[in-house]
């Protein structure tokens, strides 16, 4: 399993990611799931989720690595529209799931895979998509402006009930540190660390990355703090009162 | 869909069911998934999940619907402990599944169910139990002290988070109401009303059972008041510091 959010805010884009992967419970890794590809004119970001044969295979088309290191320059940043962008990305993922699924030896689990992709092309405002296993996608609006894969059930809550768009990217990384740890702690599959990267409108650079440890002090105060400020939260409201 | 959950308290157990099943979005319709026997040697409640006619042929046969209602007396009732309970529960589960799904037509959906049975017969604790549609079954103890059927994710969080076997009756009342309408409000296929039962321990009665629909003035304060708190909890953790 895997759990990647990304967040639409008013100006600008805010991704996370988790890194484990797995087959089976005894067989874990660390793999990044998180990739970004940015210049003058465009800023990309994609995240995975679901079989990792297929996601790194489209990650390594997007990126052209069939041609020779010095040939190589990812067409994905030369598409007009971030619209484009989701359609390029969505058929390459849907050739490959195509290409092992059909034909080939049967496997027991499948080849699919999701993916978020966001970002802004000049000329356009920052957009956020989910592509689904058959290509086809849909677009964060402002009705649903945070998209999930993965495993996405334990961290909505709090997404549905504290995101706002216009909230300082302080709090809304906060708040996705929260969803994470939330997620983290009720499902073996999602790990640290995490990849998270900030994209401002207008800026087409590599955006601001970093990644979340183990060994992260906020991400540690958050993980022992949240727990007790919920506890205070549910304390707060009245209880009922029980007829014998 | 569905969602159950059990929590086993010091001195008693309290049940809360939702009463939403769907077969398709277009078609929803409300049913009782708690049930309750009792007589002055025990008390058993029951709690279902998964394909309907499978769980209410399980509960018509526990009741003994198919003897003339004059002769109809739960031989559930007369075992002599819970684990007994348990073990009827399941091979009764086990044969009607097996029932339906061997030899017979095929059908899109599966007759699987699952159910939490919990109660207490003289001479024993009060015990909780979840069956798996196989006829097998865990119980819930001291480390685990809960037990989920059907949408058990979103609601997942605060129990992990909140529950003490040693809290106040009212306090956990007011957690399984937080805990269904953190799954309510994600997940159509939950819905209002809520059946609630507690039976506190050596009592050998019906135990204390109520109906909370969308009307209950405590569940609509507890869901207008949740997400507040909630924010309110996540304002007090102090922002991360982002550099540029």
């Amino acid at each position: 399993m895997t759990y990647c959010c990304a967040l639409r805010m008013a100006d600008g884009l805010i991704f996370m990611a988790d890194t484990r992967t797995n087959a089976g419970l005894d067989n874990i890794s660390t793999y990044r799931k998180l990739f970004t590809w940015s210049n003058e004119n465009a800023h990309i970001t994609l995240m995975t989720a679901g079989n990792l044969a297929t996601t790194q295979a489209v990650i390594s088309l997007l990126e052209e690595r069939t041609k020779a290191p010095g040939e190589r320059y990812p067409a994905i940043l030369d598409l007009p529209s971030m619209f484009q962008v989701a359609t390029m990305v969505g058929q390459t993922l849907r050739d490959v799931i195509g290409n092992h699924a059909e034909g080939g030896p049967r496997a027991d689990s499948t080849f699919n895979a999701s993916i978020i992709v966001g970002g802004q092309v000049r000329g356009g405002d920052p957009r956020l998509f989910m592509i689904y296993p058959e290509g086809n996608f849909i677009e964060a609006g402002a009705d649903t402006p945070f998209l999930q894969i993965g495993e996405t059930k334990y961290g909505r809550p709090i997404l549905v009930r504290a995101f706002d768009p216009e909230m300082r990217y302080e709090a809304a990384v906060k708040l996705l540190m929260v969803s994470f740890d939330s997620t983290v702690k009720a499902n073996l599959s999602v790990g640290l660390p995490f990849d998270a990267l900030i994209y401002r409108r207008d800026r087409f650079d590599a955006g601001h990355a970093w990644r979340i440890g183990p060994d992260d002090a906020y991400y540690q105060m958050i993980s022992n703090s949240w727990g007790e400020a919920l506890r205070g939260a549910f304390q707060s409201l009245p209880d009922p009162v029980l007829s014998e």
